[in-house]
């Protein structure tokens, strides 16, 4: 039974994921590096900023940080109370995953590797879908935590897997950002209309989550809303590419949108939204998707 | 006002999208090379079996042949009625389109390039999608005629828009076949759930008709139905590809997806479906996508 | 027996080439667009500078322009002497050789592409590499002529062959440009001293032309002095991709390297040196290969 | 002054290497795992035939190995003499070296990464390519016990980066045989002479190595002979990727190459040449290269 559950790194993500916690547990310790957003957090959603030390000391601890790496630092600089699960919802690292599920598991704690997709709106509505990696008692003991912002959430295989699923979903959007932004500008250099077209795409055999929903609410509108940086979908592919090589397989797809995103990235500021992969394309025709 | 349909080339798709046509028109005409699935036809939907010069008197002319090439060849070989619409539904090549329209013009007819989406069963069921290029006019005047078997119906631009839409779409189903075969293939080699792994993704950003419909029903479970003939799609992704080039574009995820799809064509036998373009991975990595 | 021969197309190259003829035969006649130039190759080699109509009565006329659009505007425009033999030293299309080569068969003239490698260093010192595509016959009655300027001359098969030879060397110096600069962005981000990589590689399995002459020559010098242009470069890597896609081949490499090559181009001036390509490999990495 | 010398690891390479040392030094040690390959190397060359503690004394001890990972397993297991110097002509890992220098330097051992080229004719004349990563003195230090083999010997910078330009350089070597592959397939389609267009080729700006030598004299006249296997190429190319990977680089040509090379190696025997990675094509298009 949990008692109590603790939620590290109040993000765009993190803030509303943790936000639902105190609906289903009476005990919520929220904790940010920047503390003021703990506090803030206390103050709008009635759970409890505490110091980290006190954090790790719940049931349930739950964290969603930039990468791995901070997971990793934080991680080791803290004594977890022993029997804890660890729920980490970064986009992160899956031998990173194995390495820290290796570690923690000397201090009696389990370690999940559980990254969310559905962006900010799926974390406020609760509906995220939660890609679950790690041992299956551990996942079935964290499942009702994890339900508080989760829909659809399985476990899909053993450390590392979660992370495995997230970086090859982020791939495969990626490869589609590009195929999309391809194909679309040679029907336009060719006098087509894009809205037409992406009509029929939408009820034929190309469509895709960037068919449906990318190339219309951000691209074709020219918005480009902040919602995931082009940087963190570099990382992701990157991820995607190091599985590859791990297993020593032949992916030419992968590898090639990977040099492409990351090209595409190298050339945009820091902020900008994934979806403005597409302007490195837009930069060599000259021809806009609008 | 249309007196008069004729249907062209009764192959998977042209029987079944003819078969509609005698509901809303009196006088339908069906030709096909092979004659007695004319004859067939007529007794089962109540059609005409006529010969090539009688079909090509009708007011609206489909044709739904294998390749572009096909249907030059019979519009040389014929006298169409001054006046009449041809409406081809081939996945054709858009520079044909122009060439035919150009040509037909002269013999006062007008060309529509109208290729179809929906598979066998759109056809069927009359819902398929229909992406239209040619004249304004001529594709208002041949509307109601489309109606019969399509549902979402489009213009989306001049002679050849249609075609050049098509050969998108399936180049679009290409890369994901290509890049879902690639992300799965590593799943599976780390050990990760496949089938939980296709239900995180179809709930999340890299979704695509790939990961909905065509792994989990022809490639996971290994039935590979014949409906659309990996041959077929190389040559969809070369016509793809081909306006790539006229347009001097630079797309080199397109690029390399053609490169794949050939091969793995030239790997199949020429009565494989699109979806076993997979097994080119599965020779290399020795993983089964299963 | 040659008794007259003609040069059509007097720019870096041509004026170089044509230079040596006199030396070999009594009349030399030149022909170039801005007539001036003609006249000053009179004075300079003494040559003949005659207007188009006469310039096409010799035994063999050479031709060298910027692409086989204008080779073909011009034999479109003339009537060439019966009997005599063109020599299109062009970097042109194999589809369009096969074109003229036929047409000029009905008035009794042989077509020769013989498009021809060696910079205008070589044009000067008369040691051009020359490919020649065509019937052999006409090959042993030219080659007197091509050896005023050639030195390895060689026979590469019918109609076509000679340019198509010339557009694969010219692919595989751009897959070296690409692979060139992406190793040794890489060599350069890990700190090795490109100096001494260059040594090595060059006294290794790696080595290329790029490695033994671009590299060094061009670009870590950063001079990338115009001999020749970019955007010649990419259309003749477009033209290998064209045999590639005729041939229903599959070709990743190249096609993927048609498409930087493109995009590397349309970011450049017209007149930048084909070397500056791997500018585009610069704007990702900040990293510049000097 | 260097006393002693040792040669670990008498493969191919590193049997004819070894050769040459007791030209300069009176004491070589030798040692190999299949040690009866040392006692004859001590009876053939003059060589001392010791076991591993007593020839890890040397104050030069070379080793070449297949890869880092089993010269990591072996320096683990040796006591070295403080004062020596390790001079690996592995083809190994950028990051293995940086690993051991860190970790020998513990022991007051220099490490430098020696990789070579030149294959073992190279070996037997003394005459190989050198390209050495580590720190100036003691690369100056081991400069006189390289003599013995090499004939060009480059210090390229520091740690790990004499393996990372022997990467680069098979790495070009890949591309090249890709490339060279899709080109003369393209040829031989188009009917043209492939020894013809080579000669051209290897007089023009698309040359390279493998144009130069190893398509006429392995590929060409189908002999592929094994000297270097393509699972070891198939390695490298995947060390160079990695390079890219961790500098955080876009390198498409670079990416597909080894996507390509390892698809390869996978549907190759484990001794087949590194030459015969261009099956993969001739199974695509039923073109042999001959």
């Amino acid at each position: 039974m949990i008692q109590s559950v603790a939620f590290i790194g109040l993000g765009a993500m993190g803030y509303r994921m943790a936000a639902h916690l105190p609906q289903h547990f009476d005990t919520v310790y929220v904790w940010n590096r920047n503390f003021e957003k703990a506090q803030q957090h206390a103050t709008e959603y009635g759970t409890q900023a505490v110091d980290l030390p006190q954090a790790v000391q719940a049931d349930v601890i739950f964290s969603c940080l930039p990468t791995s790496k901070e997971v990793e630092q934080l991680i080791a600089s803290v004594s977890i109370k022993s029997g804890a699960i660890w729920v980490d919802c970064t986009s992160g690292v899956p031998e990173s995953a194995k390495f820290l599920s290796e570690q923690l598991k000397l201090q009696q704690v389990d370690f999940l590797d559980a990254p969310v997709s559905g962006q900010t709106i799926g974390a406020e509505t609760a509906t995220l879908t939660v890609m679950v990696g790690g041992e299956t008692t551990a996942f079935e003991n964290a499942l009702p935590a994890i339900q508080a912002f989760g829909k659809l959430i399985k476990h899909v295989g053993g450390a590392g897997a979660g992370f495995s699923v997230k970086a090859v979903n982020n791939m495969l959007l990626a490869v589609n950002l590009c195929s999309v932004a391809e194909g679309f500008t040679a029907l336009k250099a060719h006098g087509v209309d894009l809205h037409a077209a992406l009509d029929c795409i939408n009820a034929s055999s190309g469509k895709s989550g960037v068919t449906e929903t990318v190339l219309p609410q951000r691209i074709l509108n020219r918005s480009f809303p902040l919602t995931f940086a082009l940087p963190l979908l570099a990382k992701d592919t990157g991820i995607a590419l190091d599985l590859i090589r791990e297993a020593k397989l032949s992916a030419p797809v992968i590898a090639l949108t990977q040099s492409l995103i990351q090209a595409s990235s190298d050339l945009s500021n820091q902020d900008s939204d994934f979806s403005s992969a597409v302007k490195i394309y837009e930069s060599w025709s000259k021809i806009t998707l609008e």
